[in-house]
């Protein structure tokens, strides 16, 4: 294990407290440190939008937590789940009157959870509404897909979400719009190597110097298959297809694409990639609107990488285009 | 090596396609893909600023042409330097009347070949004036820092800069500002593990399962010791201690602070490092203005983090807090 660490007991509270004390003035928590808010909630009239889910995803979960993105998350131990708890402790500190939107992936324990912090907000006359992010194609097959894990496709839910919160739509309102994004958002990921649990201190998983993994969760759960390691422009490919068969977009769609890089894969392999994704669109006559490359949605140091389209209509595509201010994520 | 690749020599160009493809409104290229500028230069009447280096580095270098911080950056291939002649088509293409100003770290290839560009620009009636970066205490003693090398500091030189460029400074005071800039900047890393350069397809350097290099260089250059992997807050007290040492700032002075990953260490390690280094600064009545917590500076899949301190003054603080929206680095 290679890691810049204390006690590993200690890894989750210390880095919310680098985080919190590099962004005074964004971020904050309510009660304890492992409940993310931003610094000014409760935003009085809009509705609140809450995350949560286990560390080591960085930026996920708590890294869009900001103007025009999250108003909080409740953050679990590495790939653990947050309690009930802090998550209505979250929900408390954020609401603004207008109702609050749990946003998050969908994982038996964070569900669990959740859905028991909404039943406690609902005792103290806080209306929560739930979107569950199933964005992982590689995880069920179409006829499964209320079964799919949520990735890196939860972004532009919140991404959408937050716009539409910010532009002062009701509860209903964010909740039918991020369902729609959600709908047309797909994720299928590769994975090269795993990542060490600080409090394990062994690999997730062991794969050979020449293989891949192909539909990786971001814990290390398996894929579709294991092979070998194949060039860029095929796995771009590969993954560019695996989506669109499930997606079936029409010439002439316009997509919001992101290149997402695991941990330890650099940004020029993903420019990489995105310059093979954006040939075949292109060939496919399908436009994108815009691109994310970088690091999004991560597995510790893992090797790896995941591509995301959601296809847009012009709603989706003024709510994407919206400002954001977060310490991950800033669009101007 | 375990790499997401077409051919190794297509590494670089393929790169730069993907990144001209992926922003397309804010960058392009001049005569050459190796050539990246500003989509929207030359921009009349500002001091134009060009960078150039090697890749592997991302978002140093060319991660930082945009709005706000650089017009144009030479791309050489993976740690190699970028030739005279591609600094001169930069040069050209960005020039908007008032002059260039190369801001580049301090490394033998770089310097002979933009001193060989500023010459042929100035044939061409283009002023061109340089500021190197020397920012790595670890790279020699202070009675040598003239031959100190130049790595993650280069980033608040682009964003003093470009600042002062946009808010229409002269080519002297661009210069004079980002000098005093440098001047006031100090960095120094660890690794923990090596990179593979794509065309070599071997690690750059070896390194024991338990060991860590102090003050190492971002190509793999060797550093003021080896020793035992340290803790999260060793590390950062090491690394505080020897900036600090070097710098002398007064009680009551102010920094920008940069913590940055060199590629494989994932964010929550950076802000376990955050943490411990706010608690020295602050302990030693040092303020923290803006701190900047990510990866800024890379050597492509290196584990390992650099800090960088700039002490404040009034000046240095309005053009640090100045707008910047580059494809990596966007400051609202």
């Amino acid at each position: 294990m290679k890691k810049i660490l204390n006690k590993p007991a200690d890894f989750v509270p210390e880095m919310l407290d680098g985080l919190c004390k590099a962004y005074p003035n964004q971020l904050t928590y309510a009660e304890d440190i492992h409940c993310i808010v931003r610094a000014d909630s409760p935003v009085k009239n809009k509705v609140a939008l809450a995350t949560g889910g286990g560390s080591g995803h960085l930026p996920v979960f708590l890294g869009y937590v900001g103007k025009g993105m999250l108003d909080g998350c409740a953050v679990g131990d590495v790939f653990q789940s947050p309690s009930a708890e802090q998550m209505l402790s979250v929900t408390k500190r954020i609401h603004g009157g207008k109702g609050v939107v749990y946003i998050y992936g969908n994982y038996g324990g964070d569900v669990m959870n959740f859905d028991m912090a909404a039943e406690m907000a609902d005792m103290e006359d806080i209306k929560v509404k739930t979107v569950l992010v199933k964005d992982d194609v590689a995880s069920a097959p179409p006829a499964e897909a209320g079964r799919r894990r949520g990735v890196a496709g939860m972004v532009f839910a919140f991404k959408v979400a937050g716009a539409k919160a910010d532009l002062g739509g009701s509860l209903d309102e964010v909740v039918a719009v991020t369902e729609k994004a959600l709908a047309n958002t797909r994720t299928m990921g590769v994975a090269l190597s795993p990542c060490t649990v600080p409090m394990a201190g062994k690999p997730t998983f062991t794969i050979g110097e020449d293989e891949m993994e192909i539909g990786m969760g971001i814990h290390g759960e398996p894929g579709m298959k294991r092979e070998k390691l194949q060039t860029a422009d095929q796995i771009a490919e590969r993954m560019t297809t695996a989506i669109l068969d499930d997606l079936k977009p029409s010439a002439g769609d316009e997509l919001a694409v992101m290149v997402n890089g695991l941990g330890a894969t650099p940004p020029e392999e993903l420019y990489v990639i995105y310059r093979k994704v954006n040939q075949i669109l292109t060939d496919k006559k399908l436009r994108v609107h815009r691109a994310y490359v970088g690091e999004f949605a991560t597995s510790m140091e893992m090797a790896g990488a995941s591509l995301t389209f959601m296809k847009l209509d012009a709603e989706l595509k003024t709510l994407v285009d919206y400002p954001a201010n977060t310490p991950f994520f800033k669009q101007v």
